[in-house]
């Protein structure tokens, strides 16, 4: 018998052999970590009360595949009809979902660079070209670049990672009147920005244009993988055909439905990063290091041509944060903000390195 | 100013628009359900256990993006090294990394028909060509059809859904050595099938060949979304590179190395599923049905010309089972074994019916 078994490089498309992985931020035992963007507090009391309370028939069965009661939460929210939200996985798979739905190999996709760089993975998984427009000056949108760039869909972050810049709701729907594509705007760190920022009241009005948000952020859920797209309720439910059939796990809908339901915790986690976040601010400013302006839960910090030096000091004492070693940002540290006594122990580990 | 702005027509793909999305099996509150396959029995006491001990930070951070601790404790299991195990939300998520790795518009793909649904579904998804080859005489394997039918990756569930029949693993192996793309065998249920029947130990020698298992059916965690795909490591890396980096979230993967742990309760519910497959079958039979031989959790009944008006009946009655309105399947119905007193209800609903 003549074996004609194939070997795995014959079996996997070029493209994915060719692709490098996306790299998530580290994540180290016993670190201090401010270098993925979660929340210096842990989510709500009633997340754990529903956790316990967790009954044997949520796990036995399936999960409940539209996700009916978080999305009619959600919307209650944020004030926008259920019919027009995707739950997800987190709210990458509501990206790769957009990416499947909208995109064919050889397509063109553009963001303003640089960005959170899962975007540029899932258009090399889904085989599609990405086009990187750089930010104009101070992080401002680079508008008409991003319309001449041919891409049938946009993604923007904003505010945007890693840069914490926020640019104005009027200004993105400016950009999708005159876009004849998707825009999607990606909301994941929008609760630590002044409030009117959201797209969410505009998405009525644009029909082309869709929000992201995400409960890994500011409602210290991204251990549960939960994400949402809100925009047209027909594109919607074309959506809902690409997802997994039950993408959202019964755990993740319980605890869920506690964060949305518990606003005034919820608040007051938000407060509470904003005041560690000017308090951090003004620490790394005594270090004479320039800051973006932060609308996030984050920093970006300049620190100057020893930053990857000190990225590697802070990590052999323990405490991790992001570095890129690329031509636009290897001067800088991205730093999450931290618990109060946490940031101290950053700053003072700078000065000791030298900062 | 002219609004450019496109329809949602023009912006989701044709393939995408043109499909049906996949209809999982109804899941309505205050029914008996014997219709999704389900597990009859709560998972493990130390799941729970796991859950109600579940530490803040277990939410707030991301969760281990390899799920490192889980695949080692499969491989241990398994007796299948940890670098050949990848980690699904749910075995569709490696259904869904699998289609994307390996396929490219205008692909085939093919599976023995009548099998799982999903499989189609991500055949629209992925814009492949999707080959029905009708089981043989007796759910027997169509291997020569298959092997003539040109697709690059061939779909078997074994058991298979809906009939609960089954392939030897060494048929299975014959035909992945004589098969020029990837063989993947979906085991869902071999666990309720006869020791032996597993592909896992022939997976070194078959290098084309994948074995998919679920946390959803004899672990009892359905409603936790967990899924493994086991296979050469140098395949499991590539998809590694396509699945969501956070794919499977932190309480799933607590709850699925508490499961995967508690041996002993595992082997409980396999025989207490199995001695009440026993009690189902002996109640169907009386009624005059013949029976496919099971080697899952459910039974494919041949019902007759008034299946699916018995369908109809239960369902009115409370209880659902599954009944497919096609030319193959139109005289059974599928039912999910369940607990003793569920099952009694069952067949006195049957009879009270006039079947």
């Amino acid at each position: 018998m003549t074996s004609t078994s194939p070997s795995i490089d014959q079996l996997v498309q070029p493209h994915i052999q060719g692709m490098r992985g996306y790299t998530p931020g580290e994540q180290v035992n016993q670190c201090l970590k401010l270098n993925t963007n979660e929340c210096a507090w842990p989510p709500s009391p009633s997340v754990f009360a529903g956790l316990a309370a967790f009954v044997a028939d949520g796990l036995r069965l399936y999960p409940d595949p539209q996700s009916a009661r978080l999305r009619e939460a959600a919307g209650k929210l944020w004030n926008f009809p259920a019919a027009g939200i995707l739950a997800g996985n987190g709210s990458d798979d509501c990206l790769t979902i957009l990416y499947r739905c909208l995109l064919q190999p050889g397509d063109r996709v553009a963001v303003p660079w640089p960005t959170y760089g899962l975007y540029d993975t899932l258009a090399a998984i889904q085989n599609v070209e990405m086009v990187h427009v750089p930010w104009g000056p101070d992080w401002s949108l680079p508008g008409e670049a991003l319309l001449a760039s041919g891409a049938r869909m946009l993604l923007i972050a904003n505010p945007n990672n890693p840069s914490a810049s926020l640019i104005s709701s009027a200004e993105l729907c400016a950009l999708a009147k005159r876009f004849n594509g998707l825009l999607v705007v990606d909301e994941a760190y929008i609760d630590y920005a002044p409030e009117g920022s959201s797209c969410i009241p505009q998405l009525a009005a644009h029909p082309n244009m869709v929000v992201l948000r995400t409960c890994s952020k500011s409602y210290s859920l991204a251990g549960a993988r939960l994400g949402f797209c809100l925009g047209q309720a027909s594109l919607i439910s074309q959506m809902m055909k690409v997802k997994d059939s039950y993408n959202v796990n019964a755990l993740t809908q319980a605890v869920g439905l506690a964060a949305l339901g518990d606003r005034a915790y919820h608040q007051r986690l938000v407060a509470d990063t904003l005041a560690a976040r000017e308090t951090l601010e003004e620490g790394l400013r005594k270090l004479g290091w320039a800051l973006v302006p932060s609308s996030g839960n984050f920093v970006l910090a300049a620190a100057g041509p020893r930053a990857g030096e000190w990225y590697a000091g802070l990590k052999q004492r323990g405490i991790l944060v992001r570095w890129w070693d690329t031509p636009e940002l290897r001067e800088y540290l991205r730093i999450t903000v931290g618990q109060p006594a946490d940031q101290q122990r950053l700053l003072a580990a700078l000065r000791e390195l030298g900062a």
